[in-house]
């Protein structure tokens, strides 16, 4: 390790990925260096109206610019390397090290931001480790719903830190890549100084079963299936896509891919050879009529209900060639992620509908998490033996039940923290503390908007989505005589056609409260406005019991 | 029975619960006349923007009017009799019959509408018929999570139809009363004509726990407790507030009740002998702070993460008198229904951030459904024996599994019915067919609106909350000089503080675009506005990659 001196000061920072399933980021710091792992987006809540992503504040790493040394990833799905384009545009070129797989996941990312030449890519193989200015960065295999994921071990001077956000332990691994158990068990006996851990599955007792169980399922489904076959999965998820593919030869039926993102990730998997695709195997999906039914398998996008997916299209019955009827079988191999249950419910309404047979997440061995349970925690929580731990990658109620996990196998309560976003925490082998709070939290992106969208943004979209707008438009000269107007336009609130007389009552209102400012030689317009809506306000709700925003405009001629 | 003759012609005609949960009702015709079960409301799925209910259209029932003979009602949650004030506004006094609970709840939603003077209610106990018009219909009880729920007999000349939601078989029911299982069996011998059953937990293995179980959980809970006990129910679940009420005495405490619903039902409840509320036990919220914390329970509601609620408020730390912290106990006592996942997990953790210990469904035993799950639900086939049946109560997938676990037990797929809502199915014990379809569907209730918001309405308020509104205000004269403006105004679009330049920039293009108007000679108002709309559209879509409403607004002075 590059760091030996005994007084050196090792430092902590979440900026993302606690008290939250997303964003995942962390700092890393030693003496002046930096280190960041993961830059990762969130997908909005709803009342995120409109915002397409979620993103780490990162002020603190742009005032500390010339201290940042490279950022290292555990693996390459979103929550962990989404931010990375809006990153690099703020920080310029910072060196980027990952698995092959991740960062081949990466490339398109940059390349669709014009960022791909710009920025230095280093890969770093499982089983090896890296130097990453002063830091000295080793990958870990473990298992995770994508391959070549990695916990990372920074070493530092007094014992290395353990990050394992994503993993899980499949002991029978589809591709015969168990995680590495025995370095985790070595580096536990080196002495870890605080271990990291993935709180996802926090609340589900016992294993998290092994991907090879779903291989058996998707094999039980093709045997019995009479017509086409329709599998809907993650699209980064190559080990559930391995199985497809060899329950397809297995059955002689040829493959049709669909959905953006599962065309190209498996091209990206296919190329970097995490992926055996047999020759011929693959079609067009224009040539799925070309094949008698029971001779072809469509592997699809979809799985989250997402409106726009192949599988909701097909579903809803308006994909531009793929139907779905009688006897055909549809595997949904996947499980809704919360705030995505109505939408998937819906799409399986669907697909029973047109009489397909359905077989998804009501049926055991469907789909299984790519996160470790209860008793994996454990075992990483018992193969590490870390000084203290940081529970990460949950809500804070997975966080809580994670801490008391820990607190079961040994860990003292007073080793296990759950800091905020911001807090720095100082940590040496005699005492770990909370040294400073930096501005953290998070940035929302709409569009090509980066932080444009805030709370008062945010409550006006909210406002409207629930009764709409009235605009009160009106005219006025000089004088504050009334020239036209005025009118009272509405969207979102009643139909038009139920509403003549409550609009043409509403107009009146309007007239009398402008009357009544006419009147009093009320001329300033805050307050002809604020009259105009006071008036407005009581009376539609009186009538309606609802709330639209009122908006008055006033013109002057 | 009343319809005796042989050649009686019996239909039934399902005006809502098929295909979705909520809003259940469904007409019983013989000869003439008709019957009606349940007239339930449904609770607004997302993309119902602002929309407060869901009812069920009832032109049929309007256009014949004078051949219903009365509504009932197997038991008093909202989607059960929810929409009754609706209904009977709009059909007079219809006679109601249901048990005295079921009555007990529903007179209070009478009261609130001033329709309780004016409408007849007649009380019938479990395992009596009532003659309703010339139909005999028997109220046999089940369990639920509703004291005194009813599946309903109604006797025709070719056997009886029983309608059974809600419903479970709990063998050691809180109250002891068990479903009447042996009528069912004798109903069964005698040679049901059609089963109508609860749909709601089809995709469930096994049997529905016992409510009991919930009470040794909440035993426990109150054993282990230190300090203050919260407890977040379903206010309507009697068995559970029992249960709760128990605990309490036997640990020596104290009963707060928090929660408008709770209030009112607890009293009805109370009234009508379904609870059991010791004298003194029960003390006011405002007095809780009176007692030492290790002597007092809050019951309240919250448990759907309801943002008005006491749970959410109190977790919030914005309740006006009760707080939570350090060493106190909240039980979740529920399930998070589909769509409330997201706010429940979100209570939780602010309750776990408070550092209150938690109880909620990650927790086996704090909750059980109030439905039959799969081999119930064989058992009820298995007791009725029915000649057709029609899985009710469920969105499609669950009608879907419900009748493959009929066939599974031994009815013909040819006899296992899903009709759309509004087709009306003519049954004799020859055959069972379609005779005819009726206008049946959805009607939205928005603050006092029935039905005036629709497709138009909802889809603006869909636009309005993905990216706001862009209104271009200008006035012009008779010849279409302009006389003020083009002026931009925005709500939910963008900070005004950050879209200086845009703003200006996009009143240029309204500006040019009305200025090409002028020079070809354009003035009518519908060309005017679509050309700026036009202008607009594209030139914010390329600049932020977003599509708010634009609304051109045009004055004439």
């Amino acid at each position: 390790m590059s760091f030996n001196n005994e007084i050196d000061s090792v430092s902590i920072l979440p900026l993302g990925g606690i008290g939250e399933i997303g964003k995942n980021m962390m700092v890393i710091e030693i003496d002046d260096e930096i280190l960041i792992i993961d830059a990762g987006i969130k997908f909005p809540t709803d009342e995120l109206y409109g915002v397409d992503y979620v993103i780490p504040d990162i002020s603190y790493l742009l005032k500390n610019r010339d201290r940042i040394q490279g950022i290292a990833l555990t693996h390459g799905h979103m929550d962990h390397i989404g931010a990375l384009p809006y990153v690099l545009k703020k920080l310029g070129d910072v060196p980027i090290y990952g698995t092959k797989l991740t960062l081949g996941l990466l490339r398109g990312k940059l390349e669709e931001h014009n960022l791909l030449s710009d920025t230095y890519l280093r890969h770093v193989y499982p089983g090896h480790s890296v130097e990453i200015g002063s830091f000295d960065v080793e990958f870990i295999r473990v298992n995770h719903s994508l391959s070549d994921t990695c916990a990372l071990a920074v070493h530092t001077p007094s014992g290395p830190i353990v990050y394992a956000s994503d993993f899980k332990f499949d002991q029978t691994p589809v591709d015969g890549q168990m995680a590495d158990i025995h370095r985790l068990a070595e580096l536990g006996d080196e002495g870890v100084l605080a271990l990291f851990s993935d709180s996802t599955n926090a609340e589900h007792e016992g294993f998290t079963r092994s991907e090879k169980e779903v291989g058996e399922t998707i094999e039980k489904a093709f045997k019995d299936a009479e017509q086409k076959i329709i599998v809907a999965s993650f699209a980064s998820n190559f080990h559930r896509i391995q199985q497809v593919i060899d329950a397809a030869m297995q059955f002689n039926r040829k493959i049709a891919l669909s959905g953006r993102s599962m065309l190209n990730n498996v091209d990206i998997a296919k190329d970097l050879g995490y992926l055996d695709i047999p020759e011929g195997i693959l079609i067009d999906t224009n040539d799925v009529d070309k094949y008698p039914s029971d001779k072809v398998v469509l592997l699809t996008t979809g799985s989250q209900g997402e409106p726009m997916a192949a599988l909701t299209r097909i579903a809803r019955g308006d994909h531009y060639h793929i139907s779905v009827g009688d006897g055909d079988t549809v595997l949904v191999s996947a499980t809704a992620i919360p705030g995505n249950a109505k939408a998937v419910g819906h799409t399986i309404n669907q697909l029973f509908e047109r009489g397909a047979d359905v077989i998804y997440e009501a049926i055991t061995g469907v789909h299984v998490s790519g996160h470790a349970s209860q008793e994996e925690l454990k075992l990483m929580l018992n193969l590490t033996r870390p000084q203290y731990f940081f529970p990460v990658h949950g809500e804070y109620r997975h966080l809580h039940l994670h801490a008391k996990l820990a607190q079961e196998v040994g860990v003292p309560q007073e080793n296990t923290f759950i800091p905020d976003l911001g807090d720095k925490v100082h940590l040496s082998k005699d005492r770990a503390y909370i040294e400073d709070s930096v501005r953290a939290g998070r940035i929302l992106v709409d569009g090509l908007g980066v932080g444009d969208v805030g709370n008062v943004v945010l409550r006006d979209r909210r406002l409207l989505s629930e009764n709409g707008i009235l605009m009160v438009v009106v005219t006025i000269d000089n004088d504050g005589n009334i020239l036209a107007g005025p009118d009272i336009i509405t969207r979102g609130f009643v139909y038009v056609r139920e509403s003549g007389d409550l609009i043409n009552d509403a107009t009146q209102k309007a007239e009398e409260a402008l009357r009544e400012c006419e009147e009093q030689g009320i001329t300033e317009w805050s307050t002809l406005k604020s009259n105009i809506r006071d008036a407005l306000d009581d009376y539609i709700y009186h009538r309606t019991k609802r709330n639209p925003m009122i908006l008055p405009i006033i013109m002057e001629v």
